[in-house]
């Protein structure tokens, strides 16, 4: 599954040639015979992409729940078949509206939020690893050097070793295939590493794979710092050059 | 309406201080009273956006068909009543695929796709004048200079003249925001910049809203680059120091 793919191009100034673009096609998940989203992705890793999905929005909670995850009819649809009820609804309240009021006044964050406990963990990094993790996700990255264009994301130990890493043309592809794939061998990250800014969609993910530590090559948002500090998640951002800033949970970094 | 706000934190190495970060809300888009989507945004132009994302949806087809916008019972809900029926699960299917197979197959692009006819438009840009866009939405962007994790979109004449620019943590609701004003005063843009990557729903709502040229400071994507050869879109990418990639559509580049 090749994740870019080469376009004639015209350069200026210069002339006619070739580029590297990523491959970007769009992937309908469904559970069982029930279409559920479709999200534009970067083909490959597609049942990680798939379970990590259903994962982080809290209608999976143990991989012995999938009874099969296959391609359906088309390299674009996955279909995952699990043995236990799933509360479909779910999804629907987070994406879509449906007939009450979802996000009026006060209750607008709690609407749109996946309930996870806070989360409970002693992992600690030290800051010299923690500040040496973009550069290590970068050496994982082949599609980024050939296309300028592609999300990474990763999971490490709190030691700083590698565990997955996964890239998409999109930023929560590329977490929902490294989280989906841990959750797979029934595994949690100690650290996820992001290429790109941690919007609360991304630390929502963590906080739902109970991730105790999330550091994002660039900023977050103000909802992504809201979440975490709730959560008791620890977030670095903007590590550069040896640099970075501590927005939550600071004391798990020595 | 704040668009950043002040959190504390710790700098490594350094001391604790304030940083500035972008604000992230959620912004529940209704339409009379169904509640049709609900996207994290920057708060500020929630009209423009709400407007922008029912316009290149295919809902909107023209600003007579409002006939009035208003925040809802919370800053973050816009209510948009129409005085004519609007096709609502056009959205659905584009966001949510319902009881049949969306994407199966090769129907899976059309069924993501609104429909819009190929792009008529006699707008020629001068390579020098395209070359320095990028420079001329960077000087409009307050917010990314606070905080570097903003993103803008703007549209300008093909003389280069700055027509309209917004911002927003989301890419799309940027351009949303930017067509969304313009589509209210009854006018068209001749030329979008975007401040980051052309994936394929950044190029199909500059489609929809019959864009015939889009600037991308990022790489295009496959399926942006399909989509604007298709629609006779001239699509520019890499926009970097001088130079840049002509991807479709280079006859209207002189």
């Amino acid at each position: 599954m090749d994740r870019t793919i080469a376009v004639p191009i015209k350069r200026v100034p210069g002339s006619a040639g070739d580029d590297l673009v990523v491959v970007e096609e769009p992937l309908e998940i469904r559970v069982g015979d029930r279409p559920l989203s479709v999200t534009m992705r970067t083909p490959g890793d597609d049942f990680d992409l798939a379970v990590g999905f259903l994962f982080t929005e809290g209608l999976l909670r143990d991989p012995a729940e999938i009874e099969s995850i296959r391609h359906w009819g088309s390299p674009n649809v996955v279909r995952v078949a699990v043995s236990v009820p799933l509360d479909l609804s779910k999804v629907q309240r987070h994406f879509y509206a449906t007939s009450s009021c979802g996000i009026c006044g006060k209750a607008s964050i709690d609407a749109i939020r996946v309930q996870a406990p806070p989360i409970e963990s002693a992992a600690r990094i030290d800051s010299d690893v923690l500040a040496r993790l973009p550069d290590a996700l970068r050496t994982t990255q082949p599609a980024f050097d050939a296309t300028g264009a592609i999300h990474a994301a990763a999971a490490f130990t709190a030691g700083g070793m590698l565990v997955r890493a996964r890239e998409d043309v999109g930023r929560h592809n590329a977490v929902d295939k490294v989280i989906g794939s841990l959750f797979l061998e029934g595994r949690r990250a100690e650290v996820l590493v992001v290429s790109g800014r941690a919007g609360f969609e991304i630390v929502q993910k963590a906080v739902v794979a109970a991730i105790p530590i999330v550091v994002a090559v660039g900023a977050p948002s103000s909802l992504a710092v809201d979440l975490a500090r709730e959560s008791g998640q620890t977030l670095a951002g903007f590590v550069r050059e040896g640099r970075f800033n501590v927005y939550s949970g600071g004391e798990r970094i020595g």
